[in-house]
């Protein structure tokens, strides 16, 4: 009688507590069989747990538990592949799942036609988004509305005080930098939303004549880069609360969280960065002073020239991006009576539900 | 020549970092006069900054920067009202922003009717939701797709593989344990998804014969019960990541997270609790066990009959709630010829929509 089970698998032994094992018991009283879904709270599960009896069953392992004599088999793959400790429970959305980059990296970049992308591409296109950080589709039609068609191909539209989608060209009245023909430098979009979208798309509907070129940023491998050069820095922009707002007539967002956020485990699984709707900082003088120190190498670090992939986007194209990790910025563009400037269409959507259409369609490939 | 800014007032000296004031400069060059939104990066501001001369202007203060001799006029309210470290640049989404309850404290419970939130009561719900973490709309018509139209009235909907709205009722082959007829005891919905929904609507077409209560819990009440009894405990919770899934034939949802959720500053910002979608722990042997023994703590804490608000949704009754916080339940119902058993409906939005459009609903009456 024990509070563990232990297996030898290749010659190493593998510990499971018995209140794991009990957790997660596959039989129909404790697991759905439709569902999958668990039928018991800890709460349900005897305090006190042991193991009285294991007992080899061929591909599974019988345990009965004491005081309450349940008896439970699981398949002996089933423990192997669940073997604790080794870290492969994540969700795929920290710094350790990526593959970070740098231009000169992206000897290719993760780009497909349309065409591709309907015809079976389309989870090779997904999975660059959630390793490398974004796509770049190309050969859509410049209709206005294709943008939604593209998002609901993967996933679902997060429509937000700017609609389902929004226009990003020049407006008389912009409510928004980005309605305007300025230069935007690296950026995350909505940092004054919680939750903030997580995938963005921007849609070309008409290039710019002259300049508008989008450029891409790593934020992940900025974050990594930072954290060696200079981890006090980075600590304080992991720890200090930092608002965001926006105001119009209809609408007044605002969220507090740190520039840089950290899994429990101190790695990377977002970042913010837009210091057009940054608030004054309220925190004690002492954190004032630190957090600009640091947020101004932070700044500068991430506005490298050297981390900077240009793009320039042409109608028809369509990129998505993961907006936890890749900072967006484009270039001045000129207007004029024969180039009426860029015009581009873009969306919100969320990574978890382009994270499951993958699953999804590698679950039937795979099968 | 100094690198701050001082201030008396009322007695009190109050200072600000050249940084700081440069970086909220108001003038035109600095802030779009259009959109509030900020011009310059924190690197266009020079390094070094001192300020050279400080003048009274009556309303303003006037001050002007070395080395670029840029000249600031801030109006002193303004600098008044954003003395630092005074932390009031939160978002409001921690436990620090809350009335936490247990249900006794509730003397009346936050409810209206449906005409009441049209006639002029919509601000007075939102912030029920805001700081209490629910309101019960009540004397809607038991119409489907009603509960789009509460959402959208005030923020929008965040669809899901659920679909925009959802029915929860009970189904021949249930995919989830929602759709049954069982108790269900207190949890958070969609743990499974990274951004969860951070708001939840259900609205009842028909209530059940006999059974099928609402309970409502408030988590952050708990979470800082829980800290206070047992601080070891709760800081394990806060500092394991835990797999959440959902998996059906179109859909494969995974989130790790921990349980309970921090500000930087360890305040409680949400809680995650849903046993039947947690996914077996990985986590090495040591941290497992302790896991699993704070864990069963405030699975027993969670479910101290105290701690249930009892609510008996009438056909026509739409309750709104912050699913960062507030767990729900529902007893088992019983289902006959004559009584075809419960069926509600229900949607997810957010909550930085809601808290956006009470801040504007504030704004106009305050104006």
């Amino acid at each position: 009688m024990g509070a563990d089970l232990e297996l030898v698998v290749g010659g190493r032994p593998i510990r499971f507590p018995a209140v794991w094992l009990r957790d997660n018991c596959p039989c129909p009283d404790c697991l759905a069989p439709g569902t999958g879904q668990k039928l018991k709270d800890i709460t349900d599960i005897p305090n006190g747990l042991a193991i009285t009896r294991t007992e080899d069953a061929g591909e599974s392992v019988l345990v009965t538990f004491a005081p309450d004599q349940h008896r439970s088999a699981f398949p002996r793959a089933w423990l192997e592949d669940h073997a604790l400790g080794d870290g492969a429970d994540g969700d795929g959305r920290t710094e350790d799942d990526k593959e970070l980059w740098l231009p000169p990296d992206l000897a290719e970049l993760p780009a497909m036609s349309w065409l591709s992308y309907l015809a079976g591409g389309k989870a090779e296109a997904l999975e660059a988004v959630l390793r490398v950080g974004f796509v770049l589709l190309s050969g859509l039609s410049a209709v206005p509305g294709r943008v939604l068609e593209v998002a609901a191909s993967f996933g679902y539209v997060r429509e937000t005080n700017y609609g389902r989608l929004f226009d990003v060209r020049v407006e008389p009245a912009p409510g928004n930098l980005a309605f305007t023909s300025r230069a935007i430098r690296p950026h995350t979009d909505n940092p004054y939303r919680d939750p903030a979208p997580t995938v963005q798309l921007l849609h070309c509907l008409r290039a710019a004549g002259e300049g508008g070129d989008t450029g891409l940023v790593d934020g992940f491998a900025a974050a990594a880069d930072f954290r060696a050069a200079d981890p006090e820095s980075f600590g304080t922009l992991a720890r200090t609360p930092v608002s965001f707002g926006y105001v119009d007539k209809e609408t007044e967002l605002r969220a507090s969280l740190p520039l840089i956020q950290l899994s429990p485990s101190g790695r990377v699984r977002g970042v913010r960065f837009n210091n057009r709707s940054m608030r004054p900082l309220r925190r004690p003088y002492a954190e004032v002073t630190a957090f600009y120190a640091a947020y101004r190498r932070w700044a500068e670090l991430l506005a490298q020239p050297g981390r900077q992939l240009t793009v320039r986007l042409a109608a028809g194209d369509c990129l998505v991006f993961d907006n936890t990790r890749v900072l967006h910025a484009r270039t001045a563009f000129s207007m004029s009576p024969r180039s009426p400037g860029r015009h581009l269409q873009g969306c919100y959507a969320d990574l978890d539900g382009l994270a499951s259409t993958l699953a999804v369609l590698t679950r039937e490939e795979g099968s």
